[in-house]
């Protein structure tokens, strides 16, 4: 199956989850329902998802337990999209083609079901009857909230928002990135890990080298795409980084230097997973989609 | 032991708690750990961490156990209070006499800093050796974050928003209040309870009783405190809810209905405890507290 096919599923499986949550009957208002919907179901590329079941599927992990973990993560990602997209944040309209949260519902309500997503995230994980103990959900529990906190993706924006006007160097720019982004695609591969019977310790720090080398390479990526890409494709504004004098690989390394950053993360990437025992082709094709992609 | 006493021992005790959280040495942005720091430990009341705790005494908890339900359930109503204040909801630049959190760090911060404190909560609960099974700490992440989210807290806030402006009758005005309000008091109260290894099912439910009386009680106190308090006391402007044209108790029964209003809640709560074998004197001093109190 070709990688896109593979991400299609992981898509596919991700919005059957979070939709069978939106249908039950909710003891809540109709508006922040709606604008909560409406912002996690949003056509987003699901790498966060795919990377759980990748690497669930990858170690024996049960599929439905797997659904949860996914929509769980796919929650915190949205959430964290619509407080970024925020007037007071990045003061973005467009979110894939789509206008955002807080155009849509308004300020309030975007603060509210960024909010409320957050929450059931950790909602999810909790109510859920899994194939494992009780205390590897608890585990599970602890790295979403390690990787979403102070020390992790939030950590990330308010390293960003004290970068942007600033000079940053190439250590600085890393450090950003891997907190920004890294910490949450590198809590979906645990999460996959954690929902697998027993996962030995070797296999555990490959992923976390794997995770590295590809949060990072995501992000080189996303600079080369703000420069190189096409409004239409990306959905969002090309050339909004540079705009927002937002410090990139390509400023730090030329174009030519991120795409050769990019493709040693490659390497580090597939170096990790050869040394697995299990197959770790999905993993693979998405290590090499995420720098090819151009979207 | 006076109950102003008993309120200052669960102040000392939640604010220690979250003191040793913040000084651990965290990888993080220095501004974003100040943001979160000065809103947490901002001088609040602390009855939802006096209520985790008077629960959990009374049933024979394990007081570490407790000093950390007390952190996160504070760290969700701090959050909430830094994004209620925003320009874009409540617009407060005052709280508790000092400015808040937006005025500070500015919004991206105020944002960020209140996104951090939910996830907190969430990541001290998962993250703490409980004295009871893993399963039940399981039950106490599901039982915060059913309150925090679109059926509790972030629910009842998107309809006070919906409800600013439009005339809204008793039973709506109390609907807003029971989520906006009364799902975290009532959760805090559950928390305690869920940290005692065996509560029954009768107290529990005595419990919930109570729950939802002193949450409903706290916000007619509150409108009345609004029209009748004094803003030096408050710490916040006197008036304000009038001014924002919000739906409240003395606005739809008149400040005697809303006095007599308060008098019948703290006596169902009386009630409530009466039927609890415990003894249940510091939860009955916290209910006439609440509609005493005169900020």
């Amino acid at each position: 199956m070709l990688i896109t096919e593979q991400i299609k599923c992981a898509q596919q499986d991700v919005e059957a989850t979070l939709n069978r949550y939106f249908e039950q009957p909710l003891d809540t208002e109709r508006s922040i329902k709606q604008a909560t919907h409406y912002s996690v179901l949003n056509g987003g590329k699901r790498l966060r998802p795919f990377l759980v079941y990748a690497t669930g599927k990858m170690l024996g992990a049960n599929k439905q337990d797997l659904d949860v973990l996914a929509a769980a993560i796919e929650c915190i990602h949205s959430y964290s999209l619509i407080h970024d997209d925020l007037p007071a944040m990045d003061d973005d309209d467009l979110r894939r083609g789509r206008p955002t949260c807080h155009i849509v519902y308004g300020e309030a309500h975007a603060i509210l079901a960024g909010d409320a997503l957050q929450t059931l995230a950790f909602n999810l994980i909790a109510n859920h009857p899994f194939n494992v103990p009780a205390q590897q959900q608890l585990k599970m529990i602890a790295a979403l909230a390690k990787a979403s906190g102070i020390e992790g993706m939030v950590g990330g924006q308010a390293l960003d928002i004290a970068a942007t006007d600033k000079l940053v160097n190439l250590a600085e720019l890393e450090r950003i990135h891997k907190l920004k982004t890294g910490a949450l695609l590198n809590c979906a591969i645990t999460l996959g890990a954690l929902c697998a019977a027993d996962t030995n310790q070797q296999t555990l720090l490959q992923l976390k080298l794997f995770g590295d080398a590809i949060g990072l390479a995501f992000q080189v990526q996303d600079d080369i795409l703000d420069i190189e890409g096409d409004t239409q494709v990306l959905g969002k504004p090309q050339g909004s980084d540079v705009a927002a004098n937002k410090a990139t690989y390509p400023a730090l390394l030329g174009l030519t230097g991120a795409k050769q950053k990019a493709q040693s993360l490659l390497k580090c990437a597939l170096d990790a997973l050869a040394a697995i025992d299990a197959d770790t082709s999905e993993l693979e094709n998405l290590a090499k989609y995420i720098v090819e992609r151009d979207y």
